[in-house]
């Protein structure tokens, strides 16, 4: 029976984790949940699971939830999430808080020696060194819940890294793949949150459009599979069926496929090294009839540039990358800057950044806090009828 | 070093095997090679890798080869090859005979206890159960060259059984995909040996036209990876860049992908289980641009479900399909029946035949003997203007 906190219960991944949990319950026993202020899903899952403690990192929602006297221990704030996520009796944390909200609970559970189904990307994008760093002290396994890098770890599958050529990420191309560069201009939040194969959270949505989610993930794989950048490709692949690639040394590639559905790799980060029976639908491949595959358009979508650029840069840059992407994307969809201005506050953010050696959490930290001041006063800059 | 021998060194497979052996010398002697009646090739062979014995099958050739004088043994006829296939200092038999020829040499060496690199299909198709129990017993590796049972092999690597939902081989379709009934009853041999995506021998590249190639294939991987032919499907994707695929009880699948070419599963053969280093040219799926799936056509193709019914069948009916095939092809390529007879000719012997347990490789023999006879009988009944 594997113990299992959760960190971000509510949103897509948590309630995807949830379902699976929910279909293996002789398997997993839920020991934590950790939410930002949805208290109404989080009470009917503290029904369902009657974990020890949960936390709300919202204080308002918090009291709210105290008050419903649950037979729970209620925490909240940072201290709250750190609670849930170093629970002695929890064997595996599952870290699929959005953003860099994830960072320091994420790296106090595995300071705890927790195994981590790692769902949040801004963990290893801000702090990769840091945080791959313990894991190896510590002995901690870190699963990719990600379905392109659960991919690659599907295919590598305890393959040799040294006959590894390079590692091939698929993205979808989100919403926006076919608009021309003209059009990219005037685009809505509305438009760029239509994803057209994956039902996900609205930042990381957005993300998908501008193509930074595939960025987020080029840094995330070269940590998670200690890859230089130059070794992870990034190749368009519209229907979203081959979640990744390996190339090996030989020509040979091997890909993972499956319909995509978040509980595929949610499933096989939990029940890893086995898998579960019949957790998607049978992937027929004469239904799907074609698989297509293109070059991204770096210049339509910069972001994914910038991406790279930050890694090979290093050091806390990949944080600044990530925290001005946050920003920007929370003022884009706010309906203040267009599309096109999300990369020009990241691409400005970077080039006023003077980058440090990411030594500490703090530096980190630091680094994150003052890119999104910066964002915010460059994207000010950029207000549409500003 | 592995010391190899190669029986079939002059025709397709051996040739590509013989490029690996070469670009390898550091890694590999050649002890033995054997080959139909292709002197002239296999003089250059044995030049360039000084094997000690080597088998010529046909008499007369081997004669001449004799008088050569070079410096190697020359022996003939099957216990000839079955000389090669057993040599005390070869650890590795590469069994690459096209064939009903190849079982009982291959049959030999594996009871000598050399690992088999296994090219020829017929050895399993004929008398999987004995091969395999055979193996079994001798601690024996029997790793496929088949560019469909590699890629299997190269997914499964070592995943638990238990997880396999299902064993997917791609076919390309061979030469005639597009062509309707009422066409294939006049299409020319010279027509069947334009294959789209491989470079094969005569009698493959037939076998790829009507889809026969893939029937014997299924049975392949039905012994190779112990699995029910209900187990085993078939999807028909024409640009061969998806060699097989794996699925799983999660409804994840792996598939294995290249660029269409020999060298690469024979490669993996030879290395295994490591890789050789640009074996074969990287792929580019941008540039492949779509990768397309479609059921197989079993009306017009009706070969394969001969094969599903005769490893359904199982005891000597294998063998007889593959017998009756043979000769069916042999005299479609004369120009004697037509192209829809061959099914007809394989259908008709295969229900007049009386199924065996195939106990001993001398009941195997048998049955093909009588499946070859009794296939003449039937073809010329259906010659073209009879």
């Amino acid at each position: 029976m594997k113990r299992l906190s959760i960190l971000g219960s509510t949103g897509s991944i948590g309630r995807n984790t949830i379902e699976v949990v929910k279909n293996h319950q002789d398997k997993f026993k839920v020991t934590g949940l950790a939410a930002r202020n949805n208290i109404e899903l989080l009470e009917s899952q503290i029904q369902i699971f009657k974990p020890k403690v949960v936390a709300v990192y919202d204080e308002s929602a918090a009291a709210i939830l105290k008050k419903k006297d649950l037979r729970v221990e209620v925490l909240t704030g940072e201290s709250g999430l750190v609670e849930v996520a170093t629970l002695n009796d929890a064997d595996v944390v599952v870290s699929a808080i959005v953003g860099s909200d994830g960072l320091v609970p994420t790296h106090e559970a595995i300071k705890a020696g927790k195994d981590i189904a790692l769902a949040n990307k801004e963990v290893l994008v801000m702090a990769g060194g840091l945080i791959i760093a313990e894991a190896v002290k510590r002995g901690v396994r870190l699963i990719p819940v990600d379905s392109e890098h659960s991919a690659i770890f599907q295919c590598l599958n305890g393959r040799d890294m040294d006959e590894v050529h390079k590692i091939v990420l698929t993205a979808s191309g989100g919403a926006f793949l076919r608009k021309d560069a003209s059009e990219l201009e005037t685009v809505t939040p509305a438009q760029a949150l239509k994803h057209p194969t994956w039902a996900m959270g609205k930042k990381i949505t957005i993300d998908s459009a501008t193509l930074m989610n595939k960025g987020l993930e080029v840094i995330e794989a070269c940590w998670l599979f200690d890859m230089p950048p130059e070794k992870v490709d990034v190749v368009l692949h519209p229907q979203s069926i081959i979640h990744s690639m390996v190339k090996f040394i030989d020509g040979s590639v091997i890909a993972h496929m499956s319909v995509p559905d978040m509980k595929g790799p949610i499933s096989y980060a939990l029940s890893y090294p086995q898998r579960f029976q019949d957790v998607l639908p049978a992937l027929n491949l004469p239904e799907v009839r074609e698989l297509t595959f293109e070059e991204p358009d770096l210049r339509r979508f910069p972001s994914l540039s910038l991406a790279y650029d930050a890694i090979r840069t290093g050091g806390t840059m990949p944080c600044v990358l990530n925290a001005a992407n946050e920003i920007a994307v929370g003022i884009f969809l706010e309906g203040k800057i267009s599309f096109t201005a999300i990369p020009r506050v990241i691409s400005r953010t970077m080039s006023e950044h003077k980058v440090l050696s990411s030594d500490t959490i703090e530096v980190v930290l630091d680094a994150s806090e003052w890119a999104k001041v910066k964002a915010v006063e460059i994207a000010e800059e950029l207000r549409i009828n500003n």
